[in-house]
């Protein structure tokens, strides 16, 4: 303990913390790879647009603010990823940007037959890609490579099946169970050999780790800014299309908000050619609003500095696995190389779920801990640079090394919550 | 001004107007048509969404609240509309709504060629009815009845068209720019005859008339959550699916919190059967939650209750205009029949745009007045029955003439304002 507490002294970013509502120290918190923590920002700024544009200015807060939001978190957005702000759009959730962009590269790729993803994408992207296919396109095949219950993809499996007949090759970028992350640079060359287009799933790597959209030259990427962004239960999503493709690309949902001119109510369709295309309805403005003051943070506390606290986090977290869980039979569900780890780390045990629900409803007057739970045995520690401690981490594995020694989870039942 | 004053104190809604966050009589309010006010509950609802189920019980109110939410939240804006709980979804937008219903009838109807609308119907929903055409099913053709500026819509027009040749029928029930409203019995018994699927937008019409979906036997219908539901700006949309289509129509996008079994994180996608199928990515809670306060004063109100005041509303107004419009260049824009009239009064004059902005910025001490302004020359003032009095209708059409009379307009640019 005493070492996580010099750990938590010498941590730079450790100021960010006080910056979030964190009313209580009775929960330990590690599910911000699944919702981000609240900001306190975002309770100001909530207020005011409930009260001031909403409230008072009514209809007027649409020239006055709302217009120009979608665009101002787009290039804030696009800052953290490594994109131009031309070439980010904010709205609509991440499965219907998918869509959006995957039916765009489908049919301008028609001559090609190959979808390739791989077996740890979300199981949300694998939906929209069958849908695609089935109602779309049936003539495609979706190819996915290893199996769902693996912590590495082999790279190299990617790399031979992207070839002169593979329209797309879709991928998260971090996967959400074992949290192994892409060589994007390696990828994406590879992708632009054999001309095939790159769609990267950015959910659990956006505000976690440095990602380079245009560097690697990456064609597209999806993402959603309600885990490491703190943007908000069901935040609106974000889509990335590289510059030279925007004109190319079709979006087949003609929304009037991607009109070139949505106010003029012309009755004929002429979309825009930029970025803006991907825009259909109007904007949440509630929920896209709540996402800025997270970005702004995320962009303050710069994202290597973030990836540097998260490596070493995740380090640490993986040292005290080792010497303390392990040998209550625990596996590592997540890869050692930090080049190939996001920001958490997930651990694997028979009575996984049990202990994830000792860990949540402590019967004995302990912290709760609040970790998230996969199917079939994963528990993942989620690592938020900007507001967990060192403490947090050390804590969390003493309470798991205590339930499992102790077998407290024997206490609880195997029903399902709906979410874990 | 008396009668003016005598309505409103024999006004049995009236005590609805003091539960909207109306802080000042500065402001005299009639574009509730485009964006309804603030519910005073709704600013206490999304306080304790944002500091408790967010800031303190984060992941675990997916469990607590937000997972009921839309059914929640549907089962309301069902019993507003003449629905079945079980036949209207909420979320997403009313563009990407309609995109998957027009979507699903197309594919239904494959060997049907026509799709018809009038030209009244919003331009977004006809945008995403051409992209529909133009990018998934090139053989239909889109026939469009009358010209935009048309105040009416002669019915038997649509009626005429409807043959064993027309696939779908998509019309807003409550145009948004002359306030015409359809006989939905009629035309959608016409429909049935020939076997053409009707879809409605509701957007001008929930809240403000009643809709009986299920007793006209409507197949398909979708609408917004922002207008006289007073949801909050871009506020999730709805859709209905009559309950006998919903096995037989395609969603395209198959998204995960429509699948069977979402939390089961399959890597097979399983649609549900019922409403649910239309459900794409996580809900944007935020704005979704903001909407329910509005609907349940809409319940309490009694959508009866609220048209028969909005009609003797709307009634009043067009006396006004006659006498004291219609001598300074004034047309009135909107149905005279009770009947196939909305709830919002159309007024139109060749300095339309100029008079529109000297009533929302008086140079000269007045109140100012917020209607709203579609092009070439529409004015238009809507009637929110919840917290729009008489007195408010006299003193607008009262400031109109003077606007006129002395020509005060003229010191006003025509530079356009992105909304007006």
């Amino acid at each position: 303990m005493q070492s996580a507490l010099d750990l938590d002294r010498r941590d730079r970013l450790a100021g960010f913390r006080k910056r979030f509502a964190i009313h209580d120290d009775r929960i330990l918190y590690l599910d911000g790879n699944s919702l981000g923590r609240l900001p306190l920002k975002t309770v100001e700024l909530v207020e005011s647009l409930i009260h001031r544009e909403w409230g008072e200015r009514l209809i007027r807060s649409w020239n006055e603010r709302w217009l120009d939001l979608p665009g101002r978190i787009a290039a804030k957005i696009a800052s953290i990823i490594g994109a131009e702000k031309d070439e980010v759009f904010v709205g609509d959730s991440t499965s219907f940007n998918l869509y959006k962009l995957a039916f765009g590269a489908l049919r301008y790729h028609s001559g090609r037959s190959k979808i390739v993803t791989d077996s740890l994408n979300f199981p949300s992207d694998l939906y929209i890609l069958e849908g695609l296919i089935r109602n779309h396109f049936p003539d495609r095949t979706l190819e996915t490579v290893g199996s769902d219950d693996d912590i590495h993809v082999d790279e190299q499996d990617i790399e031979d099946r992207l070839d002169a007949n593979t329209a797309l090759v879709a991928l998260s970028l971090v996967t959400f169970k074992s949290s192994f992350m892409y060589d994007m640079a390696r990828i994406s060359q590879k992708a632009r050999e054999s001309g095939t287009l790159v769609l990267w799933d950015l959910s659990h790597a956006a505000g976690a780790v440095p990602v380079h959209l245009k560097d690697t030259h990456a064609d597209l990427a999806v993402g959603c800014t309600y885990k490491y962004l703190n943007g908000g239960p069901g935040a609106p999503a974000f889509l990335y299309v590289r510059k030279e493709l925007q004109e190319k690309l079709l979006n087949p949902v003609w929304g009037w908000f991607g009109h070139a001119k949505p106010f003029d109510f012309s009755p004929v369709y002429a979309p825009q050619s930029s970025i803006e295309k991907y825009r259909v309805g109007t904007p949440a403005v509630l929920s896209l609003a709540a996402v800025e003051p997270g970005l702004d943070m995320i962009l303050e506390a710069g994202i290597d500095n973030i990836r540097e606290k998260s490596l070493a986090q995740s380090r640490f977290l993986l040292d005290l696995i080792r010497e303390y869980l392990v040998p209550e039979g625990f596996t590592i569900g997540t890869p050692e190389a930090d080049n190939h780890r996001g920001s958490h780390v997930s651990v694997r045990h028979p009575e996984g779920y049990r202990i994830n629900r000792a860990m949540i409803e402590p019967g004995d007057g302990s912290r709760q801990i609040i970790p998230d739970f996969r199917p079939p045995d994963n528990i993942r520690l989620g690592v938020a640079p900007l507001y967990t401690s060192f403490s947090d981490l050390f804590e969390a594995v003493a309470r798991m090394k205590q339930i499992t020694g102790e077998k407290l989870y024997e206490s609880y039942g195997t029903e399902k919550l709906r979410v874990t």
